[in-house]
């Protein structure tokens, strides 16, 4: 059954030009929340949903999955949020809430997990993201932005952020003292940089140039600097990282980040490059070291990075921009032309 | 400084020809344990060694870092052992005593680890493996053989069993029943298979074809058997493993042992194929699955096995042979001719 009727910016086809569009959503279940939202961030997903890269994009499309709103009306059994609070949704507004994964807060495993945007919902209808004036997500779903954190600098912790979160979580009261390393510089790893920081690690910044060295040292606070493709500095910093946070989508040398390990070093891979990784057996072995994968985050992580960034007082770095110039944010995306992240101004973008 | 003269078997160059070969072990130090060998296990690595194929080999070459022996003399300082023990001997002799992967039971990690044979040792001298009258090793790098354990069922233990051992212990009290999967059924993959049950887990054996089926089922006690290239079988048994102990040294699919794996499953590599192994990230990253890497175990773990073996009263399978049968036991090796493992039967080839 449809609800209230929305305004939202899709894409029409694999062109992925981002235009207003008229849909509506479904009607508010009992365990339902309906919020406007106030602020989406843009990730490297949303690019390649609206062109239709990963070929599953159903058009029209609403992208969106950092999306920060402001409760409008609940449903009759939602105890935990009510009208006038700041909700965040990331990456997920579904899961079966019964097998293993659900019932273990890793609902992000679930089989029958269900994307934010691009994908059926369990009542049949089609989710559509954050890049509209409103949404209605299962009070499971939808994580409280805390009051000391402002709605613009909440949006990238809600994919991005938890992205680094979660596998760095177990780290954060090691007795010994963490050596990190971040792969790449983009929405997930100046958050991880950021993150790895204020958790008291050590942090080296690994990176295909020497482009982002200043910003990395200066803006981010990281430790070090490494340029992947210097085998000198690469040498001699063999063998002393105790994690790297591989955020690269493309391919690149996993051998590389393996040698940077020390003994029970571990690579977590974020970034889901298309092309196969490549190790030495050996090289795993002789040092124990660990290769694991990490998607996003649960609902209760995410919930947890948006309480760490208030408590250590941390500060995404975004560009704020309307709706009239998300084509113009992807396209400078895409070029890498954002430090690092851009925000939509929904509720400031008047879409209805 | 020289001590006792022995006889080993040995290589004299890369046709890995073994034969009778005089020389000195060094004197016993005030911690060191001189022991007549009684049994020595064979293992792949021996022939990689005396063929030169890591192109590491120093000849002479007396091989064999699966030792049991029965204690001639100890130094001034040990107290641990007394003449007539049965000790045992694994893979490594030394290491530096200091680092944090000694001082934390991970002493096969050290940087400084000394391999059993071909290898220096810290006072300079070469060390000489287990086929061999006799062997002076320091007391850290030897474990007590059970009264219970016959010493020939000891002896592959030392190394294929313990590299099988050190990544499953961590399964040993879950409190979920764990779906294991042992890819590869040689010398290791036969313990792995053996331990796993003795976990109580439900045991697949994964090998590249049909040939070992019965004996997977019915000699080793597996649950079930999955031949890899027969794609409707694999996918059958497709997200339904807990982990996956990889023994397979050549280059293979690590692909379809990941596509076995659950929801934060794990494969443990321990068989160091040459060649490059390969994975797809989102693979990794959409079910937060895990590649380690492991190195034979600790001293500490060599003792847990061995006596691991007795409370549960479990048997090795193995093929005892005298010394001047050594060679024919290589080739017969190289052509998986063997159920499961070779062991020397030292003592009783009269070397002296």
């Amino acid at each position: 059954m449809e609800g209230r009727k929305v305004t939202g910016w899709a894409a029409r086809d694999s062109s992925g030009v981002l235009s207003p569009y008229s849909y509506h959503l479904r009607k508010i279940g009992s365990e339902d929340v309906l919020f406007k939202v106030l602020y989406c961030g843009v990730d490297h997903t949303d690019l390649h949903q609206i062109r239709n890269e990963i070929h599953s994009t159903t058009y029209p499309l609403v992208p969106g999955h950092e999306v920060v709103g402001k409760v409008v009306e609940v449903g009759s059994e939602v105890k935990k949020f009510g009208v006038g609070d700041i909700v965040g949704v990331g990456c997920i507004v579904g899961s079966c809430g019964e097998c293993i994964c659900c019932k273990t807060n890793k609902e992000q495993y679930c089989a029958k997990m269900v994307f934010t945007y691009n994908a059926i919902y369990s009542d049949g209808s089609f989710t559509q993201g954050g890049f509209s004036s409103a949404m209605v997500v299962h009070q499971n779903y939808v994580v409280n932005i805390p009051d000391k954190l402002s709605p613009e600098q909440a949006a990238p912790l809600l994919c991005a952020g938890v992205t680094a979160y979660s596998p760095l979580k177990q780290f954060i009261n090691s007795e010994k003292p963490i050596k990190a390393g971040i792969l790449g510089l983009g929405g997930v790893g100046h958050l991880g940089v950021i993150i790895a920081k204020a958790m008291g690690h050590h942090v080296t910044v690994i990176s295909s140039s020497n482009k982002k060295r200043e910003e990395a040292l200066t803006d981010l606070g990281a430790d070090c600097f490494l340029v992947s493709s210097n085998s000198n500095e690469m040498e001699k910093s063999r063998n002393s990282l105790d994690y790297i946070l591989d955020t690269v989508p493309v391919t690149h040398q996993l051998q590389d980040c393996l040698n940077l390990l020390g003994v029970e070093g571990k690579i977590f891979v974020v970034g889901a490059a298309p092309e196969p990784l490549q190790f030495i057996a050996s090289d795993l072995i002789l040092a124990k070291k660990t290769i694991s994968g990490s998607f996003i985050g649960s609902i209760q992580e995410t919930q947890e990075i948006l309480d760490f960034w208030v408590e250590k007082d941390l500060k995404t770095m975004i560009e704020v921009v309307k709706m009239d110039y998300v084509n113009k944010a992807f396209e400078r995306m895409e070029k890498n032309d954002v430090r690092y992240r851009f925000v939509l101004d929904v509720a400031g973008s008047n879409l209805e």
